[in-house]
């Protein structure tokens, strides 16, 4: 059992009422300076300000009234946490999310402004988990993986099915589908919409080279756990999923790693000449586009700009 | 003879193939802070980086084909010159941009990037003008002022027009259309439009307390220059300009004034909340919401978000 674009189609008649289908934007400025046709999807403008609220409003409401009465449970810091929230508000439920204790205070503040309960652990992994599973025997309550889960995967699925449809629309179709890939939910996700609705398109995915386990796991045929992360795109540090790693197996065709300096200045470049405000995540795949030597010619490319979430007083510039 | 609302639904028409249809966006966040119902029209992604393509296209693309031959001059550091550059490169003949010499490097770069001739001059307005008039002489180029010009001003009405028009096509008709004011030429055409459109509606300017010849002149019922402007609002310097001024005073319900630190907490709030970059002079209407007392109820204010030209390397917080 895993995924399949059927589920990816039904994923998004399930989550179209509550989510954003947001624009797919071009650049002159940066087609001249990649020497491609570039379009970006820009899930920094979706709820939640990531492409995570797709997975997260997909799973919530795959759940039965039962089920979703007990509330939902995640131990996430980052863009997953706030979805969640989002999702289990859309139904009216509540979701308790198990953050580190040292985590931000702005990143808190933001994750109960959604609506839901935080609840502080030390910071390690083994307490996040432990404070999460006491959570689920005391209420019942569903646990949601930012990545690692059938649900979200299909939920992910669901930007690139509307970036090629609306492409579709003005008469353009890509030759080559991009997204960067940290837990491998997203890339699953993009993969499988990709090989089904443009079969000849490449699927190329970008990961910085400070978290390179997705393409050191490609490379081996095996999964590779990744330790000790270290990029500024602070939304790739996780290892890829069980689940999400066949699938990426059987229809990516490449993983690319950039540089930190490559990953600010993509990232630069699309606030500068764009005037989207991206985090450093979302840059990885034009990051990796300016560092390849060879020209694009008039390829076209799809991008997924990941998400927006960025802290305005650590500009790595 | 002045500014009618037919130039500008025959500006729209003019312009239209050459500059882009921009989005109109909404934040339920900086609505939740302001109390009210905000659309903002996100000029920040016209040609250029701001509105100014407008006014810039129509006045070139009304010119006759002896006259674009001769080509065009403007003195601007700002946005009026990136526009007057785009638009004279659409019509294939040569933009000339007098500007100062201590203009920054990047400025000059971003105008000549256009396709436009920098001619540099010394800082100070008498010299632009000697140097602009000195290219007219000799080139018999037609020189576009940035605002006090009628079809300048009809050009920046479209702004206005399409956001208006886009609303209505949602279900939404405006209490309140709102834009920022420097010589007047976004706040004559958006007025024009405003009262034919939504004669109803109130039409309500913002500039910085720094900057508030404006104000200062609605006030008086003269017009009265701007001396020393000190703001970060860097688009809004100017005095407001003698063919704005009557359409200005004649269509126009009420121009506030705001602090320094509003028009940064406003910036800041757009580019947190909506991922957008904008200029400082673009926040300056919703720092004037966020500053009254008054709530909005539940009032739709279209507010037009003039540019997104901003220097990254100096954020102002």
């Amino acid at each position: 059992m895993s995924v399949t674009f059927d589920d990816i189609t039904q994923a998004h008649g399930r989550i179209a009422p509550f989510i954003h289908r947001t624009p797919v934007y071009s650049s002159r400025i940066i087609n001249d300076i990649v020497g491609g046709q570039l379009f970006f999807k820009c899930e920094n403008f979706q709820k939640g300000g990531a492409f995570k609220a797709r997975g997260a409003f997909n799973a919530v409401h795959s759940l039965d009234e039962a089920m979703v009465k007990k509330g939902v449970v995640t131990h996430s810091s980052g863009n997953h946490a706030a979805a969640v929230a989002l999702a289990a508000n859309s139904r009216n439920t509540i979701a308790h999310v198990v953050m580190p204790s040292n985590a931000s205070a702005v990143k808190k503040a933001a994750v109960m402004g959604y609506g839901a309960t935080v609840i502080e652990c030390a910071p390690i992994l083994a307490d996040r988990e432990a404070t999460a599973e006491e959570i689920i025997r005391e209420t019942g309550a569903t646990f949601l993986h930012p990545y690692d889960d059938e649900r979200v995967i299909a939920g992910q699925g669901t930007a690139a099915l509307e970036m090629i449809e609306d492409l579709s629309k003005t008469g353009h179709s890509l030759d080559i589908v991009m997204c960067p890939v940290g837990g491998g939910g997203l890339l699953a996700g993009t993969a499988l919409t990709a090989r089904s609705l443009l079969p000849e398109a490449q699927v190329i995915a970008a990961e910085p080279l400070g978290a390179d386990d997705a393409k050191r796991s490609f490379d081996a045929g095996v999964l590779i756990e990744q330790t000790a992360p270290n990029t500024i795109a602070d939304g790739l540090l996780t290892s890829v999923g069980k689940t999400n790693f066949p699938i990426i197996m059987q229809n990516v065709d490449e993983i690319l790693t950039v540089s930190e300096q490559s990953i600010v200045h993509a990232m630069r470049l699309i606030w500068q000449h764009m005037k989207l405000v991206v985090e450093p995540s979302a840059a990885v795949p034009l990051a990796a586009l300016l560092s390849r030597e060879v020209g694009l010619g008039d390829k076209k490319v799809g991008i997924i700009l990941s998400g927006g979430n960025v802290d305005l007083d650590r500009l790595p510039w």
